[in-house]
């Protein structure tokens, strides 16, 4: 592995000038097209460009000077030459796929920058695993940085992660070469509290002159918001409305509007530009979370433009938006996102600036997709064992582990409920009247009361903690179990039957991790994510046809929710309202502490 | 001496944050205004600021929350608040002042923010000269930046400077506290020919992750203009016209456009904005080189901006281009050039966007200017010896030493002669025939050919290169010296008399430099530049009446031409075609080499 896997600009600069100099050949020379310059915001036709070590050398209007009797023309045959796209925000883990996979699959969308915060992984193996995705990420053949994650745990006190990050941590990250800054700074109370833990990480990216990832998650634009603004996120993406990316940018934050495969906060957003008339320059697009099925079926940051010239924008504006200002936000504008001397050549060919097909794709100089279809390796990392097995559940689960005791002597209790309220993400604090049987407390099908149980799984405990949730509708026996679980990534179990729970846990800790769904006692789907319990190195197309099978089972078990899976995985989400569940008990989210299962009498 | 005069936003950020959230009372509040936000490109009406060490803290609707009994309120009474103003390029040697002189100039004039290049002093002190003017702009209350210079000698092999600058010297400065880039690198032949010792230079610079300075003076922008934005330099300053303009902004590069005392280069680029519609992010104002006199009587970036928005350029598009986009380009976007929390508290109390009144001006939250008076001290560096006595003759100048002997046997000769060109910085290689008295060559006053002399003055050589000069129309018995001399800064001499020519040498010899003009064996005026021969200590008014003495004094020789003395300044610059003359001899600077005095007979 090569940390440079090609050479820098003054590494090559003897050559780029030779090559626009006309001194010596190019490598590669496209002609024919229609140039989208993104410094000057036009399109510039019959421009060409020449490409060397990987980068471009010459712009213009004539390249011909460039070609030598080895040098590569491609013929644009009249089609539009775009930077390659950026992805300002996001988690590969999101996709389940590891860097290599999630190269693979958006290559052929024309993605060939992207900004990561492998947040998920943090949780899970700390450092040593956020070393992991920046390594995997530094051998593929575009550009994926690394973002240190800040906040792991995300709510101190509330739940116990794998492993937590430090400000030392942070420091130490700074000095990698695949680190462009830190990872969202979920912990906004925190900033707004002057946390010395949160101002020491934020420091230590400032000191190293590097970039640091804001998340505001709240709609109170008030003294927080501006306290926040103050404590130094440069970005943010938790914008949901016009008012949240106008408020972002007038506090000299770039505001990151997202269409993820659950995120549309773009159309809400992008009016500030496109009705309100602010400058464009701050306003960057991002994806945050894409399902592999999104990246299979629909597309990445291709998606993202289009949907932004849809919502009527204009598609020179769009494009800067995913390219050059995003370049301009992580101090990366003279190394990528424009096609200008000395950058990557990074570089799409399309033949429509509206629709946007993706044609060709090259990253660094060389062809990665053709047509949609990826053309190079995406390498993946010996992932080390200490990454494989991190399901440890201390022992072999039995459906015992899932009782719920009741109250010495209760016949019934009233239980607090985590509500699941559909395509939102905080939850509601329901109750629910429950019977006792045999000391012990079941839930109500009939009034769609189903069991919860957050499994420890980093240290082998052996602890569960159980309770109750309601909104999925499932029906008959069955459990449904998962290791990605934000943002600790315990293991997360619902379930109407503790046998079929006790089954669906100690599966996936026989597999290392991963999805499945148990109805009675026969397992009917299973999406296996070995690295960290959140990740499969198998192709975006294999894993996202098994979450595909294992939504179709959850239906089968009668959930009719939309996103159901995505639901499940943020029940023990402790930093969303209102109730959640954590490996040490159930979570009042609004008032950040511990609560009793069972309502006083 | 301290090098970070104030603390930086992590060290700050506690603090930031509590005056943002109210916990804690700010330094300073300014209400009552209409901010200017460049970020947003908006006018906000009635947003207030609250100033905590040095540094916003609040940026808002209110800031009512953070005045406390001792915290100082501004009342703005609907004044504009701007952010202070940035000059992305100058020298500020031009002024004929120290940075700290420079300073106490154009502080009332709002500029808070400049990134200058010692190129000056750098060919008379080498690296020790760049770290002294580092040094004192560390000092100052306002930001000074300092470039690296790139190119001395700017000629190698035609000319002798006192240091030369080394590409280990651009490494070492690179790691000074103040260093922000490369200063523009002149040598565009030896970029565009890859030249080892620029190239390393820029990679140098490039690997430090800093800002490489363009200076692109051709009208070609054919290849060798698209060899040199393959070099590296990230903006250049040099275009003249719109094209050049857009040339460069299509590269890339940041499109600088100066109005300078002599510069006029805004109006004619502006355009490729106002009139083409390209994006103005990569457009920026600058002077380059400002007299003392236009500091004193005319401004400085305020008359910059005025300037452009009489151009027609939008108010808030063209304060953009002195702010935000000068801050972006030279990576300071989080740190200064706008008014949002965390930034450098430099903002201007206007009344009026397009008139643009600089009626008070704080820097770091410090009011240094008031109604165009200067309100702070800027310090002045305790300057070396080794800075102060740099005129080194090497004896005692006579008459003799500035003969010019003919030919053998000749009667009369054809000599080259350097034309002086009205308003245009080039020359003419003219030639004139000369009567031959006793051996001896004599200029021709009728003719209006004078004699010139380029004097050795950095080691001491007594070395004296005598040719003519036409277009100063000088009469009488008179000389004129000047050890501003670009860009080597020997001794220029210019004169009909060669006794007067001694004196006027000798005399800057006894000063330690400076400019002299003597007539009938009388000095009839004196500018002392005892620093490096280039720089006075004294305030700018003072300087800048001495330099309009030695104006006059020049009138009264008979000397017509506008903008005379810089003329004068510039015929040792060899960069510059046509005729110019060095410590080596007569420079073709067409054919780029030394060149004999007579034409072959």
């Amino acid at each position: 592995m090569s940390d440079t896997p090609f050479k820098s600009w003054p590494e090559s600069a003897a050559r780029l000038v030779a090559v626009a100099a006309g001194r010596e050949p190019a490598d590669c020379v496209i002609r024919g097209g229609k140039l989208v310059n993104v410094q000057s915001r036009e399109v510039l036709d019959g421009w060409q460009v020449a490409i060397a070590d990987g980068r471009f050398a010459y712009v213009g209007p004539d390249a011909g000077h460039c070609i030598g009797p080895d040098t590569e023309v491609i013929e644009a045959d009249g089609r539009y030459l775009i930077p390659g796209l950026c992805d300002a925000h996001m988690h590969i883990e999101s996709g389940m796929l590891t860097p290599a996979g999630f190269a693979r699959a958006v290559i052929p969308h024309g993605t060939t920058t992207m900004f990561t915060d492998p947040h998920e992984i943090a949780n899970v193996l700390g450092l040593d695993g956020v070393r992991m995705m920046h390594d995997e990420a530094m051998l593929q053949p575009v550009n994926i940085f690394t973002e240190m994650p800040s906040c792991a745990p995300s709510a101190p006190g509330l739940e116990t992660t794998g492993f937590e990050i430090s400000a030392e941590d942070v420091a130490e990250a700074m000095t990698w070469p695949g680190i462009i800054g830190l990872g969202e700074m979920m912990n906004f109370p925190g900033v707004v509290n002057a946390d010395p833990k949160m101002l020491a990480e934020i420091a230590a990216t400032q000191v190293a002159g590097k970039i640091v990832g804001g998340h505001y998650a709240s709609p109170d634009l008030g003294t927080a918001f501006h306290a926040y603004a103050a404590g130094g996120p440069a970005d943010d993406h938790e914008g949901t409305c016009e008012a949240d990316a106008i408020a972002r940018v007038r506090q000299g934050m770039r505001a990151m509007m997202r269409l993820g495969s659950a995120w549309y906060d773009v159309e809400t957003q992008i009016t500030a530009v496109t009705e309100k008339g602010l400058d464009p320059r701050n306003f960057i697009l991002c994806t945050d979370d894409s399902h592999s099925g999104t990246l299979v079926h629909d597309g990445h940051m291709n998606r993202v433009v289009r949907h932004a010239i849809a919502c009527g924008c204009d598609p020179l504006v769009a494009l800067q938006m995913a390219t050059i200002n995003t370049a301009t936000h992580f101090g990366l504008e003279r190394e990528l996102g424009s096609i200008a001397p000395g950058r990557r050549a990074d570089v799409i060919l399309t033949s429509d600036l509206v629709t946007l097909p993706i044609e060709q794709v090259i990253a660094r100089g060389r062809t990665v997709a053709m047509d949609g279809k990826i053309t190079v390796e995406t390498p993946h990392l010996d992932w080390p064992d200490s990454a494989r097995g991190t399901v440890h559940l201390g022992k072999t689960l039995s459906a015992a582990n899932f009782e719920i005791i009741a109250p010495e002597g209760a016949n019934r209790v009233t239980a607090k409920v985590i509500g699941v309220v559909e395509n939102q993400a905080p939850t509601r604090a329901l109750t629910a009247e429950l019977e006792v049987r045999d000391g012990i407390v079941d839930g109500d099908a009939a009034a769609d009361v189903a069991q919860i149980a957050l499994v420890e799984r980093h240290r082998g405990t052996g602890g569960v903690v159980n309770g109750f949730v309601s909104g999925f509708g499932y029906t008959g026996n069955m459990a449904m179990a998962s290791t990605v679980a934000h943002d600790s990534h315990h293991m997360i179990v619902v379930g109407t039957s503790r046998t079929d729970m006790a089954l669906a846990a100690n599966r996936l800790g026989e597999v290392g991790g991963g999805i499945t769904v148990f109805r009675d006692g026969r397992e009917i789907a299973l999406v296996e994510l070995p690295i960290a319990g959140l990740m499969s190195e198998e192709p975006a197309e294999i894993v996202a046809a098994k979450a595909q099978a294992m939504v179709e089972a959850m239906a089968a078990c009668g959930c009719t929710l939309n996103n159901a899976y995505m639901q499940h995985s943020l029940l023990a989400l402790v930093v969303i309202p209102e109730l959640r569940i954590s490996d040490l008990g159930l979570v009042d989210v609004t008032a950040f502490k511990i609560t009793d299962l069972f309502e006083e009498p």
